[in-house]
């Protein structure tokens, strides 16, 4: 399980390196990689981990689900945009494992998407054995 | 296999506790939970379990795909909407399996999503061993 | 691997007989197949490989992500577009393995988009034994 304390309502995170310890203390050869976040309003995904593009990403996600639009949800909770941002991208990935080594191109990081911070978050993290 | 009648042209599902089902029947203690639907304008999320925050996913993509906006495969089918929304969702999931139960957070649910009923659908439910 | 030549800035290329390929060459009886693009402005969806239908898929993403928006990413590389659409479809699928084929349903394909081509793009795919 990887541990996170988030530090702003929104927030975006590489825990690329946290994945590959966990491989490696798994000592799995062959196999996939599960990444599950345990929220409802968190996200993950794979892509390059520029400042710039995540500044884009996160704006895209604004103006298709912006906070506070009138949304059902929001009678209670407030965060209804941050479930709609993260339906979006989905809670989970999955990443080959060849020779004890994930297999991602050169770009590939993978981001952890905070929506509804502070918080602690914890994610799930497994290498599964072919 | 879960096999589902949908009752609505939209509809939304909770299957959750019949995945959990399917898992015990399994005896597998450890590895993932394969859960795929077999059809090209349904959708899964894990997410909560609202009315309300349903009908804000459901008004969400009606309003990034809305029914019948001149879509090109609407010459036949006239369902293009329904394929549209089944796409940003994605139609499969998993979910890690530890000591026999599914590793959900607290808010967690399975939902399925029929946008082009009502019809009779299956989902392809497994529990993988590590 | 899957090894393709993308022809297009914009591309999509129904790979279902080439993964089908892999499968059969595993020898994998029961499992999953495991489908990863190795990129970052490409995705991977499960849908029907309708002309029409691809067209009104690749209208919507240009639509949700306009190429040249003003985005901060295209200070550099000019592509934030692409990032933007391979983000709202995943560069990943599972699909269940049962008696040596894919559980696939009528009407579901393989799709891989390209979104920055024309490009050599690689997609890994393994299927996983249970």
């Amino acid at each position: 399980m990887i541990e996170i304390e988030t530090c702003k309502s929104v927030d975006v995170i590489d825990i690329t390196d946290q994945v590959k310890r966990t491989l490696r203390e798994s000592g799995v050869e062959n196999g996939l990689m599960l990444v599950y976040s345990l929220h409802t309003t968190t996200g993950l995904i794979v892509n390059e981990a520029d400042g710039a593009l995540i500044n884009d990403i996160l704006s895209l996600l604004q103006r298709i689900a912006p906070r506070g639009a009138g949304y059902q949800h929001d009678r209670g909770d407030g965060n209804a945009h941050a479930h709609l941002q993260a339906t979006l991208l989905g809670n989970s990935l999955i990443i080959p494992v060849e020779r004890r080594e994930l297999v991602m191109g050169m770009w590939q990081k993978i981001l952890f998407f905070e929506f509804d911070g502070p918080r602690h978050r914890s994610i799930f993290v497994r290498a599964l054995a072919d």
